[in-house]
């Protein structure tokens, strides 16, 4: 058993990292911190979690594994100081994802702590697996990168480099914020595109596609994405347009994307278009590919829970790698559905 | 035509007496006033109502009607000026719904225009429409009150005085504020019950029973009221359970309330259990009586759109009264359905 | 006044044709059929109509104008015994929309009446209002084919013919059948693409861009349609992806877009990306043209509600024209929000 | 390892079951069945299981427990044969709950294997854990008589026998049918209430109530029971109002439920008035009692997710106790929030 903490209880990928933690086998949920709430029982935030039994702190103690769910430049600023205390740890935020200092600081401006950006690990384990077992900091990816990346990426070498993302996502993705535009009766019966103007998990996007393009001798990709909000809490649907540059069959299509999932226990390559709800509460990721009638054009699915593989569930995963357990541990729950 | 003004036109409230303003045939919105975006025009705060090319402003000017849409306290703090300015007056506030200075103490503090509480008339038409026609100003129900009352009145002479109302509400009920309790993802896939220490539509619904029950000799009704937030955005239904203090059939019940509701044209009794979506967006408050197997027990529903008879709707209802003009002026339109 | 009559009144396109109609002050809504309802009073399929007084007819008699909500096939058997008892049809299936008989032929199978294919006129009328003005008989526009026409049109002929449309729809766009894949706990928290092995209206959405284009000499668009369930009841948001020919800035852009829709009354180019819930129950349908940041690609979205300006609204619209009536007649009122 | 069977897997109890014996620690989920379904694979049916890698049967082979999923009378039918095969047996259907067969056959027609009503055990291990541990054939509570039930045991001696149950229940518990009255463009934005002329699980919560009454020497219950349907998927919230019969202080309200619920592992008093969303995807039950301002009335508030607590978890919870599991085993996660 080791020993977990959760930095930042209090937010949406913070509880769902206390539920997923609190069954799983091998880990121990023995601290969580929240700053405006510190002091009291997590119950009397939660109340569906009173019965772990835990207070929420100022700051985190000694632990083997940390999880720090704050907004960006707050993990950052916290970073060097929670390494010394904890053996390893997984950042929720958005800090370490970029492996290109300028990038981040366009998109975010100045990073709080550059010296470990070279450090961190992508955690995004279809791509990266051996390099999570070994490393000390893992970046956790983003909810739309994960369903983005993972729907292109068996054939993103065979692609012309301009692709179209256009993503759906439920509301909790925006946070645990009391803002009128989250307001019950401004979501729903409504759906909205947002971020035109430049949406920060695009560079993280691109990293990743262009990373195992260059693998390939292939250029970067023109990325266009367009995320969206629509009326329901959970869920992602990534819808994936590009070209192929070179003439692929349906069944050879299939065929790649099963063998490059061959050994990804959550991220599954299904025969029908499909639903969020089919991933709800799990670490799936269910990713469909589809030539258009053409047989020119792809169209990729990625389909996954925001939450779990799009946040708190694929932390956990990252940590079985980390901690050398197996890669499913305390994930292996199917879907709450309907 | 007459002019008529809106103060506080950025709540809920306030945004519905717009729409239902700007189409009315005997009406010119002639200005709207909101606190923080005074200076704005209308279109930016509401985009969907960017063609009546009002800007919002600070205060009114002189109008010949003006709508307050403002929290109880504002109201009767701004009233005694406001009737300078407007000819009259409808608040859509708590402010002078209760008669009792004492009760409307008790529940909401200090009234701040308390020698204005002997003239405004309660605005409910089905029970004080010859009052209103008179009035200059008018005091609109709340919508619980509103489908609570329009559910028992018929009967409520022949009721026991123990009365249970269970009321269900759209979330937008609660305003448009920026609070996490409303959050989409934390209303949505959920209900819960509120008020339970006491909720100030209680005492307003009580009110009205008790009046009808004192003009036929009856004490005052012994009222319980448990409002619930159910995950929509419009719609109330109130269910009431009493026991009859005499028998009753199923078909004399039924004539009564028909009796009742003869000459009212937007309460209708209407013959199976009705759902909320069938009011929505119109001012139509559905109302069904029935009786338990034992014949002993009334179970009576009112439905209603919390935004149109449970407020903006039952304003202008009001206003063609006091103005003279056909009740049913600019609130023709069926329910949108689905 | 004339007299129109609603063919199939009991699908959601027909109700909402009730209710627009009911309010026209142009129009007496003289007669409703429905085949399995023949003979029950209106309001006891639907109580919220109950107020019309209309009982469901087995056949439509003599009326000046018919509507007819059929599915397709029924509607172009019905056609020509229609056409002698109406003097103008608008028929809101998609038996007439498509110009070219095997195009239709190729998604629906054979044309019941292929002779009045020619004579009938698309009826969109942004596009060709003034041929609206003289058909006997309109096809009116799918919803998906008005969102995704209306946003790309202005510039249709200033694009690279690759073109991606990502729409999602509501609900009620599926009509209303009792199949369990449109069950609320089926539904609700979920979204999932559909039709990706073609759609029908793709065919109709390039017949009219690919008219625009050949105006302008261009080529035909390769057209990507890819449609999206999500959880809500009204609303289409079409998300539409293409590459400029030859540069535009986003002034240019936004007044061109500006200048097309001059004289339209129901299609604004707004300044944000619109929610559909700013167009809900309203014929409003809003569009917003975009650059991305390298300025080489459009992102353009149209927003409407799919039962209004996507079907029964359109057709009032319609028939305003082919009446001689003010285009707006009967379509004034503004979107309900919230 | 014991080796567990479904009969009808493909409803929402059936398909909910599977998911928790999945995962259950003690548990092989050997068979499941279905009748439209028989032949396929599971994962053709729910996408989301396919993991499992199991086919659906025609029928059930020897197994040591049995869940029947089935309609009414389909599972008293199967009853005899099945209890041949399987060790134990425990009935989603309603077709053993009821211990007077006259009131069975009042309220849902002849009873089909009679014989076996005695031997039944009514599965609320709150009211009847001992009996349950020696059961072959347990009777698995309704959705509605577990919430209501569970609000007003502790204190149901003490209460006047008029009680009024206002429930509140998501789509989910009426079943994977494809009616139009349950299609999502019907239920969202809507709420009513349903089972008026009298409800099946209303003799099942007096049968219930009435039996802890006896045991204090008090007299029936005389229980209105008003379900509602609202726009969600799961989850059960009742709202029960009554007299007290005897003076009780807030505090002694609480401990009375406290002690009543002490060695109760999902049934928990909690100290604000739950929202079903706290429940959401766990075995959990929430209680909350409350007296009004007077101190005389008595508000109860049971709140579950009928999929679990109210359906396949408290079967699970069922076979722990049959099987000599502790009671908690397989359903010990957390709710999933939000």
């Amino acid at each position: 058993m080791i020993r977990a903490g959760i930095v930042n209880v209090t937010g949406y990928a913070g509880v769902e990292l206390a539920r997923l933690l609190a069954r799983h086998p091998r880990v121990t949920l023995a601290e969580v911190t929240g700053r405006s709430a510190a002091g009291q029982p997590l119950g009397e935030v939660f109340p569906h979690l009173a019965h772990l039994g835990l207070t929420i702190k100022e700051e985190l103690g000694e632990v083997d594994v940390a999880f720090t769910a704050l907004p960006h430049h707050a993990a950052a600023e916290l970073m060097p100081a929670l390494l010394e205390r904890a053996e390893k740890v997984i950042d929720i935020s958005a800090d370490f994802r970029l492996r290109d200092r300028a990038t981040y600081e366009a998109w975010y401006g100045a990073h709080p702590s550059p010296d470990l950006i070279a450090e961190a690990v992508y955690g995004l384990p279809e791509l990266h697996r051996e390099q999570i077992r070994k490393a000390r900091l893992v970046a956790n990816p983003g909810c739309y990168p994960t369903a983005s990346t993972l729907a292109l990426a068996p054939v993103i070498e065979l692609l012309e480099p301009q692709v179209v993302v256009d993503a759906k996502s439920g509301v909790s993705g925006a946070g645990r914020s009391a803002k009128i535009e989250y307001h019950f009766s401004e979501v729903n019966e409504s759906v909205r595109a947002y971020g035109l103007d430049g949406h920060r998990h695009q560079p993280e996007i691109a990293q990743e596609l262009d990373g195992l393009r260059a693998r390939g001798g292939q250029g970067a990709v023109d990325l266009v994405f367009v995320p969206h909000l629509i009326p329901m809490t959970r869920g992602i649907l990534a819808t994936c347009y590009a070209r192929l540059s070179a003439p692929l069959s349906a069944e050879e299509l299939r065929d790649r994307y099963c063998a490059f999932y061959a050994s990804a226990p959550f991220t599954r390559v299904v025969r029908q278009p499909p639903a969020t709800k089919q991933t709800w509460g799990s670490n799936f990721c269910f990713v469909y590919p589809k030539l258009d009638a053409s047989g020119t054009r792809l169209i990729a699915l990625g389909c996954l829970d925001n939450l779990v593989k799009g946040a708190a569930g694929q932390a956990v995963q990252n940590m079985n790698l980390m901690f050398g357990f197996t890669e499913t541990e305390g994930l292996e729950d199917a879907p709450v559905y309907p």
